[in-house]
């Protein structure tokens, strides 16, 4: 490995963590070999040292600016660049996942911490607004108001499994809480600890070239839910970002609203995202549908928040030719290891257990080696899965159920009937819609982001993805965890009433020094 | 009266409820007289069916768009004002309020739904970003995203006490859930049940009169908590807007957060609201604050959620003569009823108790007939008060506590133990900030609005306004309960990938037919 030896200690600010009596390693599941080092589980008073130093870097990291903060972000994205080699040749060793995506995985990060970093640099994302006052107004005068966004404060971010960068220590979480201005403590994800230690250190570097305040950011190891717990019960914790399981994101949640001063937790806990396929496009589309549905179902052996493990279709010849196609594309597909040997268990448990439920039939087996999966492929009608909804929850890994609708009212009935999702995508020919009136509406209602055509997997960085869903996709509808707008999960607005001109936060003085687009008096413009 | 003839029912749709067993009425609070007729208390059946028709009506009220929305607002807005002479008999009985006064809070509660009116005719509201499509990008196409906030769905609103029109029935929950989109399930406040009938009937005519779809707006009465919480509790409930106390507020949060699916609560619950005064400006206008101040303290009987109940200075001569002023301005103050007899008794009982607490001295006086209230001043060291921080909790009601600090040290130190505000105003002289570094942004981080010079109470409705605060002020600080920011709580992104042209909400569409300011690419512009 090329990269700087590793420690195993949580770093507290610039500084490396304590030995402690309890270790982990990491562990590859192609192989269920043990990586060196060992890691040490934070200790509760290291825990209380890192988010110290977090708030009281808070004010002074705010009042940096968003130049700073962008510079911040570009220099991370620098040194993880550098790392690539070392990334590329560890994270696979951790995560079961080939080089060649960890590279890609890679760019993503370095692409959001750059669109974080413009954003910021920008800076028309905290939303000023300025109404003038009218000292002569009757019965009163009317004030002079200005309103921002500002920082929430130190926020703890937990890494996830299933993206080791994007989504972990420098991943959207991180970039978009640093872009908004708030200190960060990550809790690593015990699978892939030498990953999250390598991220850590950059952006300790990063931050370091820069002088900014120690406690900026901090990265704490536990391969338990200990430290995770007490640091969104940490009374200086303003907020939480999370990717993982309904239930560990359930747990934080009821955690945060559970305290004497309660947090927003953005939980991303992902889903089953349907694929609703209309009629004529599946007469006249089947085999390509099957193809790509194929596709991404297994892509990344089925580890996506966004894998489609849902299909709705009415019954019919179209329908068999989908289930046909299918059956063979996905049997052409071998097994691969899963992030974790427990993860690859509970696939195997649940693909088992859910064969057996009333009605399922399995159309496509998996056996595959310990710490191994293979696409797994179950057909429900339609009736049966109303009559057992819970058969339409998430089963983390390369598997789909089929459901086969009787009719258009049942097909109706089954969506309805549907928890919140991160995507639903239709299938439809032109024009077909017309027959499905409320369809459209009845989708957007479930959702965060609707596909016409094509297939979920692939979640664009850009100014208009929503990555997340009514609950249990996400916890808070209102947020997306991909994308420009996760920014402002971070901030509050902070009004000023006849404030003096030069005690003004910059984005709010009246000669507009930011360049920033603002509301004056209700008139959006550059000015 | 010259409203029409009160029924005592709920509002299920533009359908009266039925009787039920429970009756209650509203009653004078100057007199203690009970008022006609009797309301009756929803039945929880009635609730369900309330909720059933709002969302029924929830995807075809949210596809009527922005121009219906506003249409509906004024609609309200203009039936409000034909009620003018009704309301200005009736409501003054049922809350001791002056007429002038609730003459003066309807042209607020119009003014409001014209706010949000505009904001939803003009439409720019919903942040719609579209980003292009590039099929040429490697490894693999860019898909062509749009994304826009949209509706949240039935949203509960609570009447509030303390303004019984501009947060109660018509009042800016509900104004803002309806510009958004949203059909609204109003639980009156039973202290004033008649006020609370004729606006929703007025409502009711204004939907009647633009044939919105039945269930757009409901309300329900009871004098207990069993309706209120199964509102929150009900599975087709998707927010909750609230105005009042913070054990009232809290339990509705708990409440919410413990649902199968959480949804958002928007309780704004008060505060104490701090006045810090700067040595120099003390010297030079202690007798201009103490006469502002005990303006303040007493308008409506203390009985504002922005009251000024905290006064921060260091100890010295200005300190003196403000005390003394503020006594012989406070003094007077007569007495007068508050909004119901209940309040009343817990002031009294407050007032004592805290005058009671080591250190606490009471400066001036109250005694007053059951139901009324005079002011009150107390006065403590800071050092009493950091060791009894409750002491700075919202005391409702014409009080106010004098905080004596020994040195700046002091004063930052009780500002930083302070929870979260509603309002923080700072009485500075020009330069005098200079020595008080960190002041600014400590200030930031504990209130969602900063006043420089004047007083809490008024908050102006306009772009600018955040009315919310870090918890306990508010339950969301990233939200306000005034202003056109507060649509902003009733609405969630969605995002819409390869979507047909035709198929986009306009708002959407490539040739931006609403005239909206959208992002393209990332860059603002009305395009």
């Amino acid at each position: 490995m090329n990269g700087p030896l590793l420690q195993g200690l949580s770093l507290l600010g610039s500084q490396f963590g304590e030995p402690g009596v309890h270790t982990f390693q990491g562990r590859n599941p192609a192989t269920g070999e043990a990586l060196s080092p060992r890691f040490h589980r934070a200790q509760p008073e290291e825990l209380t040292q890192a988010v110290a130093l977090a708030q009281q870097a808070a004010p002074r990291y705010a009042a940096l600016g968003g130049a700073l903060h962008g510079a911040f972000l570009r220099g991370i994205a620098e040194r993880l660049e550098g790392l690539a080699d070392a990334l590329a040749s560890l994270t696979p060793q951790e995560t079961g996942l080939p080089e060649a995506r960890i590279r890609g995985e890679l760019s993503r990060t370095t692409g959001q911490l750059r669109l974080f970093a413009s954003l910021a640099e920008e800076g028309s994302w905290v939303d000023a607004r300025l109404d003038s006052a009218d000292p002569a107004r009757q019965p009163q005068a009317r004030p002079a108001l200005r309103s921002m966004l500002q920082a929430l404060g130190p926020v703890a971010v937990f890494g996830a499994s299933n993206f080791p960068l994007a989504f972990s220590v420098a991943g959207g979480d991180t970039a978009s809480a640093l872009a908004a201005g708030c200190p960060v403590v990550v809790k690593a994800h015990p699978a892939h600890p030498g990953t999250s230690e390598l991220v850590g250190r950059a952006i300790i570097e990063a931050a370091r070239a820069l002088d900014l305040p120690e406690g900026v950011f901090s990265l704490l190891f536990d391969d338990g839910i200990g430290i995770g717990q007490a640091l969104v019960r940490h009374p200086d914790i303003k907020a939480v970002g999370f990717t993982g399981s309904l239930r560990a994101g359930r747990a934080l949640m009821d955690i945060a609203a559970a305290r004497p001063c309660p947090i927003p937790v953005y939980a991303e806990m992902g889903s089953v995202n349907p694929l609703v396929i209309l009629p004529h496009a599946l007469a006249r589309h089947a085999e390509a549908i099957a193809d790509g549905l194929a596709a991404s179902v297994t892509l990344g052996v089925g580890q996506f928040c966004t894998c489609p493990g849902l299909v709705l279709a009415l019954e019919g010849e179209g329908y068999q030719r989908l289930r046909e196609r299918l059956v063979s594309k996905l049997a052409l597909v071998g097994t691969a290891p899963m992030l974790t040997a427990g993860m690859a268990a509970a696939y195997q448990d649940g693909v088992a257990s859910r064969s057996q439920q009333p009605g399922v039939s399995q159309l496509l087996g998996t056996s595959a080696a310990p710490g191994h999966a293979g696409p797994a492929l179950l057909e429900v009608k339609a009736g049966s899965l109303l009559a057992e909804p819970a058969l339409a929850h998430e089963l983390f890994g390369p598997t789909c159920l089929l459901v086969a609708c009787q009719n258009k009212d049942e097909l109706l009935t089954v969506l309805a009937q549907l928890e919140g999702q991160l995507t639903i995508t239709l299938h439809a020919e032109a024009g077909e819609l017309t027959g499905w009136t409320g369809l459209p509406a009845l989708l957007a209602s479930k959702a965060g982001r609707l596909l016409f055509g094509g297939f979920p997997t692939g979640v664009e960085v850009g100014h208009a993805m929503v990555h997340g869903g009514p609950y249990p996709a996400a916890a808070d509808s209102r947020s997306t965890s991909v994308g420009a707008a996760a920014m402002l999960r971070f901030a509050r607005p902070v009004c000023y009433q006849n404030w003096p001109e030069n005690l003004l936060p910059p984005a709010l003085q009246a000669a507009n020094p930011l360049g920033l687009w603002r509301q004056v008096n209700g008139q959006r413009g550059k000015h």
